[in-house]
């Protein structure tokens, strides 16, 4: 028996107990005087092992030689510690050894194994194994197993059944990029990997499963970033027989038990706002809302003064900075240049300070006076100390600069607590999305999206309006989760289809199985997913989705650890009959 | 909203409430005399809808008009039936419909939707999602979804923590063909699908994760059987700090606690058995042993009574078909040409028949006299009545052979029956297997798999006894597990490719990275995986994993409901830089 206890479980109440522990050296403390002590660690915690010389000379010189990462095998007797550590949950006692056995050593690791390391990013990667011995890394990791273990828990208690679907399937044209696995037994032909079991989840209903979940990994061939992965795991839902409100309530619901057994944290109702009013009031689909500051439009009160940088443009918006009145040149600059740098692309920033004594300093006070500049204030409901922060242009460019801006002014006055979560649904997307280029229709969300009942004439007359009854879940500011009533009728999919572009033989050729399944009986039906990987960054407080995963990869898309891709045989590439033509 | 109760809740307690129902038409039922019954399917049950014409001739009438497989979403009340079904739990009430709305219509389906449907294979496949209407398939699934929760559920209590690995890795030549992704990004590369997570569980034993599991998918790009899919998936496990008794008694306990919770079966401790005596008593590595019916050798006992077909060869083998003795001979021609199939590759076969009043009739009994005979079958254990059944040849091969008659009279016996489980560990399998016609040896399990400890200095003087710290879960005569000790020292780990012939090149560029990871403290490990799809096949008393599986795919690797694989757009291949070169 290697072990009959871990190192984070011994206490005070053991005293006297033998036992036998193994783990990893955390560390050698050479007190000198023939003192030895030895931080011994593994997944469960650390326990102090005691080498005395004067009570075993032997053992005491063979620890002095101990390096960090060896693995140990101790057997020895729980004492009372001299000198107690109350940081730790076992610094009440020690191990006093009577036998160890080395069963590995280790070479010196790349960088320090603690919770704060010397590693950079690349070598860590490199070494992700030592990585993820640092507890940081393996705490995400463990917080992950917890919300997909009490996702299953909560949904099997519901009547969900998980269905595995499959990850071979045939490649989609539509949407993201997919990547593609060729055929050896079907030469030239090509599966691909999903980007997500919309297709079979949907036939699943039709099926008659009426309740379906599967935390399942999904593909994507786009080039990367932080909160990307080629590779990532979703919560994918489906319910038959249900309503828009059915899907959101039992969402909500499982994302509260979420937040309860995994952090013990109270969500109240998920507040709701419309695509357009989240549009209007955040500039974003996907607000934060761990903090008001709600755009205010000024295009109406700032007409007229002759200031042609208002008066010529679409519209202007500003926002409340809460106390920033005392904002000084550098600071104003800041933001200024912030909302200019290209990737936010604002033309200038226009600002308006209300001071302690009542009175207004603006930018643009050549064009207002003090009367102009109380009655912005007032509507922005701005009080004396507050900093009013305008922008103005193409209403949906604006909008997006101002929404930056908000973002950017809610950090710099620390309302984005990571500890503080604001969940809501955002509801009514717009069903279609024009691309004024190609002079088409695309699904904003995917093609089998039901639009409002209400709207469907619409589809006809002004596609551009038709509303969905598409969801998305956003905590502080991340669509954790999205999704939609589907079409469950095959004409209403036939109409979603002619307005999408698609010639019959192309829709058939894509999704003629999904239409003919929907010949034999489609109930209405409903789903949802969640991204897990964002959904573990956001309880783990973490800025990308790498660190909650056990063996991302680089923005590359390269593993840097198993230096994955890589080139395979001529004979691998002859039995799939393939050719590589490398471009130069 | 849709309903209020399912198809499968509502009891005679529930008479006169007022009910929504939504699902399936399973049947119409026209009585004549003004009655109409409709009976109403979910994933629930049945319940029944009397249509009356004296007291609503409207909705008598349009139920008349309803076919098979309608959606129909129904309100009305609770009533107790004149004529009670007690076949189903809802046979004691129907509903007595105030409104009925059809939510959609069906096309009459390619085979009937019943527990015996009319539809062959190839046809089911294709409408899969109305082949998983039917109770029986679906039932498979939900059992699937119950092993896989209790699985977890049983893991997660004892701290084990489930783990995703990646799905895109690198490509290993070792072992069976991999499915390979080429790489967008990195042109001329490729990914390919895992196997098994074997490297990274063990790369997580190095991180110190202890004890981890993960049902996963995996891929093997080899030619199918009935057994075999594509993509199967895995339950993965691997442990730290532990011996094979740690990691037996681990999965044993997991297996019984899934008979318990999941069949309400108490499974006895496993028997063990060496791979040796496996050989010797089943002549197969995963001995079905729901009944016994051991070889017994003859040889000695056969030897210089001028038989020259026994006298000539290596191995002597019987069996004693308990009361058998009666069989005619249309049945022991049978059983003989049932082991000279090619597939099966026997000669011939030799019988005794032990008659009731003591005597013995041989096919011999030219060569053996009733002296003989008698001892043969006091060997055998065979009494008056009994049929012992003889093959002889290379010993390998003539147990090979003498396994498949053994299974082919446990099941003319009635032996094998679905209903009785009997467990049991096939231990210390050989390390290594040597292929004669390229000299060289290869694991039978894998590279990384560890030597009995005493074992290793054999490595060197005689590779080919060395037994392994390798065992299989046998159930039933199906191997439903395996797993291994791994080897957790790099001496050692080199001294093995060393014996597989492994340059330090290609073991550097294949494994090195393993290689790497246990110079940094590797623990001792050891781990298993169940095979998911077979162990759902099994509970089932399925004789094929294809009938476990959502979505599986024929033969030829093809999804038939979804058409794939299918050829990609010359755009996909340009961009992943690919020709397709098919040869004629």
């Amino acid at each position: 028996m290697y072990r009959n206890h871990t190192c984070g479980e011994l206490r005070l109440a053991d005293e006297n107990k033998e036992v036998i522990l193994s783990g990893w050296v955390q560390k050698v403390r050479k007190l000198g005087g023939g003192i030895t002590f030895v931080d011994l660690r593994d997944r469960y915690g650390i326990t102090q092992l005691a080498f005395y010389k004067d009570v075993n000379e032997d053992l005491y010189e063979e620890a002095n030689k101990f390096g960090r990462e060896w693995v140990l095998q101790v057997v020895g007797t729980v004492q009372e510690r001299s000198s107690k550590n109350k940081n730790i949950p076992t610094g009440d006692i020690e191990i006093a050894p009577s036998k160890v056995i080395v069963l590995n050593s280790s070479e010196t690791p790349p960088f320090t194994i603690e919770d704060e390391t010397d590693g950079g990013d690349d070598i860590r990667m490199k070494y992700r194994y030592l990585d993820l011995r640092r507890n940081p890394v393996r705490k995400n990791l463990e917080l992950r197993h917890k919300i997909a273990f009490e996702t299953r828990a909560y949904l099997d208690k519901l009547n969900f059944m998980e269905v595995e679907t499959p990850v071979l399937i045939g490649s989609t044209p539509e949407g993201a990029r997919d990547f593609v696995v060729p055929s050896r037994m079907n030469p030239g032909e090509f599966y691909a990997l999903p980007q997500s079991p919309q297709l079979f989840k949907q036939l699943l209903m039709v099926s008659g499963f009426d309740r379906y979940f599967q935390i399942v990994k999904c593909f994507r061939d786009e080039d990367l970033r932080a909160d990307r992965q080629p590779e990532f795991t979703q919560i994918d839902c489906e319910m038959s027989f249900v309503e828009q409100e059915d899907v959101l309530q039992m969402f909500e619901g499982l994302t509260k038990h979420l937040f309860k057994v995994v952090k013990g944290i109270d969500i109240p109702d998920f507040p709701r706002i419309t695509y357009a009013d989240a549009m209007k009031y955040y500039g974003s689909d996907k607000p934060d809302t761990r903090f008001e500051m709600k755009f205010v439009e000024l295009k109406d009160l700032t007409a007229g003064k002759d200031f042609v940088v208002f008066d010529s443009t679409e519209y202007v918006g500003a926002i409340c900075a809460k106390g920033c009145a005392e904002y000084t040149r550098k600071q104003l600059d800041e933001l200024t240049n912030f909302v200019k740098r290209p990737q936010i692309g604002a033309k200038g920033l226009v600002y308006v300070k209300c001071e302690a004594d009542g009175t207004f300093k603006s930018s643009v006070d050549k064009f207002y006076g003090q009367e102009e500049l109380a009655a912005w204030a007032k509507r922005c409901e701005a009080e004396a100390g507050d900093l009013i922060l305008i922008i103005c242009g193409e209403t949906e460019k604006a909008q997006k600069q101002l929404s930056e801006l908000r973002l950017e002014v809610g950090e710099r006055l620390g309302l984005c607590d990571k500890n503080k979560f604001n969940c809501l649904w955002v509801i009514d997307f717009p069903l279609l999305e024009k691309d004024e280029e190609l002079n088409r229709f695309f699904a904003k969300h995917h093609p089998f999206t039901s639009p409002h009942k209400e709207d469907i004439p619409l589809l006809d007359s002004d596609p551009a309006t038709v509303r969905a009854s598409a969801y998305d879940m956003v905590i502080n500011g991340v669509e954790v989760g999205g999704g939609s009533v589907r079409i469950h009728n095959s004409e209403l999919q036939e109409k979603m289809f002619e307005v999408l572009g698609f010639t019959k033989e192309k829709a058939q050729a894509q999704f003629g199985f999904l239409m003919d399944a929907f010949k034999y009986g489609a109930p209405p039906h409903a789903g949802l997913a969640f991204g897990l990987d964002r959904l573990v960054s956001l309880f783990a407080g973490l800025d990308s989705i790498r660190d909650c995963i056990a063996f991302p990869k680089n923005n590359s898309g390269r593993d840097v650890m198993i230096d994955a891709p890589s080139v395979i045989d001529d004979e691998q590439l002859k039995e799939l009959q393939l050719v590589v033509n490398l471009k130069n």
